[in-house]
């Protein structure tokens, strides 16, 4: 594919309601979460990962997930996902009314023992149980799955990430999931990914996995800005969908003053200046922009929010 | 050319010295100047717009141009170019032993004379007068010459640029500097270029253009997080030079707080990720930004500046 015609649409999946609001220290209040959700919907988001069902101790930013859930979830033309780690997890999102669940596992041993403190065969292994549960259900084909692949390009313990270590995690996961609507991201979890491997590791992708049920996503960090150029890279070979975080709310876990995912509104703009189909108001992004960089304790990065908005065009 | 396989070779072409350092209101000590270039220098960087030949009392932070190029002039396998903004500037900086002149002229009208005070019709005069004094030279193939077409995506009063006013301006110019060696730089003055856009201009020059005597290259500025993408673009549709500043020094003159030129240092950390060859040593290159970012007045933005330096392998 040529860069001067890149595809007519791309999902944006919106993930500042899960990775974002985790990364504040003292929860928000619930209504606030909504308001900048509802912000979010009004600009014309239309996936959005809306939050983790996982256990309020371990993460108390997450305690309201069901009440966050069933303010949106029977809204029409919005696709919410939810994080599940476990398939208690997974049975709390679809009694909730969820239709998408995701399920992280990271490439990297080392990195996935200190994200979910097990290792990669045991993620499989829980990955597996979900899987079970859905082909247990009167409608297994009105349950999407997205597998998030930690580290696959680079680990914060472990350094540069080849692609046989994401394939020796994808080829069992695959089997295990066959028959399941199933999207899998490459994450670039520390941002240190550079376009070229980007490129590098969805061709392969391309290359060796052409079931039509597969999609194929790319989730970004902005950190050692390469988050729009990671992001157009993925595009132009083979991503149908892109995560990324309104004001570039997220903040990085291990750089203080480090940038989180790639902002929305940045690379809703460069998608924009190719024709490519979104569905976002830019200009109504920016304000449930605005919105969310006032959350208290929130760390924002986004280069479109720091230029005048009478630059931006129709704004 | 896939986006697999970039050109085994870019040329970097630093322009702290000259965008950078005008950006500072205060002038900064001479000394302090050359401390910052040996730095450059010292990280492999050579090619550099080491300044500019103008009227002092316009352009007070150029006044010691002549000390400046001085100090480098002499060093073997470096390329200084200055800039030039009519044929007295391009006597002086000749006679200070300047081989490479930069003209600049903006593709928007309205730019231009804002910019340099004149029309596009007087910029090209004022050029054709340069190269008529470069053709009574004993040794004119010695001689090169870079044409900065500012605004050539869009302008801060007209906004878009589409390529027939980019053409415009190049054709005539090319007519001008037929024999010369030219190099001629697509300036994104606003950084509003998105990669698209960048795309599409660069593959009108390699279908219209053929003369191999030409090169082409890109400058442009991170302020709306396009910066990387959009060098990369060029870099696949046929530039063979990007402009950058260390440390992203240079500020925007029209956004307090939005950034200036991309970061030498963000663009080289993508380009070796492919192997692309910028004979750049990434860590010297963090100490001399170090430098750069330390000067008083100085606005700089740079995301790899923002990381703790041990995430950088190798730094």
């Amino acid at each position: 594919m040529s860069l001067l015609t890149p595809p007519a649409h791309v999902d944006i999946v919106e993930v500042a309601p899960r990775d974002g609001f985790q990364s504040i220290g003292d929860p928000l209040p619930t209504a606030e979460k909504i308001r900048c959700i509802q912000a979010l919907l009004d600009a014309g988001i239309t996936r959005l990962e809306i939050g983790s069902f996982v256990s309020p101790r371990a993460v108390p930013q997450m305690a309201d997930i069901g009440e966050i859930v069933a303010a949106f979830v029977d809204r029409p033309g919005v696709r919410l996902a939810a994080l599940v780690p476990n398939l208690k997890g997974a049975e709390l999102a679809l009694a909730s009314g969820i239709r998408e669940l995701v399920f992280v596992v990271s490439v990297s041993e080392t990195h996935n023992r200190s994200n979910v403190r097990q290792g990669v065969a045991d993620s499989l292994a829980g990955l597996a149980a979900i899987v079970e549960r859905l082909r247990t259900l009167d409608e297994p084909g009105g349950i999407r799955l997205r597998l998030d692949l930690g580290t696959s390009f680079d680990c914060p313990f472990d350094g540069r990430i080849a692609w046989p270590q994401v394939e020796a995690v994808l080829a069992p996961a695959l089997e295990t999931t066959r028959g399941i609507e199933l999207e899998v991201a490459l994450c670039d979890t520390t941002g240190r990914a550079t376009p070229y491997q980007v490129a590098e590791h969805f061709s392969r992708l391309g290359e060796r996995y052409r079931d039509g049920q597969l999609r194929w996503a790319f989730h970004g960090h902005d950190t050692y800005g390469m988050g729009v150029a990671n992001a157009l890279f993925a595009l132009h070979h083979g991503a149908t969908a892109l995560d990324v975080s309104t004001a570039g709310l997220g903040g990085c876990p291990f750089a203080p003053g480090a940038t989180g995912n790639t902002a929305t509104e940045d690379l809703v703009y460069a998608l924009h200046g190719g024709r490519v189909h979104t569905g976002i108001d830019l200009c109504r992004l920016l304000q449930a922009a605005d919105r969310i960089a006032a959350l208290p304790g929130g760390q924002t990065a986004s280069h479109l929010r720091s230029v005048p908005r009478e630059k931006l065009t129709k704004c």
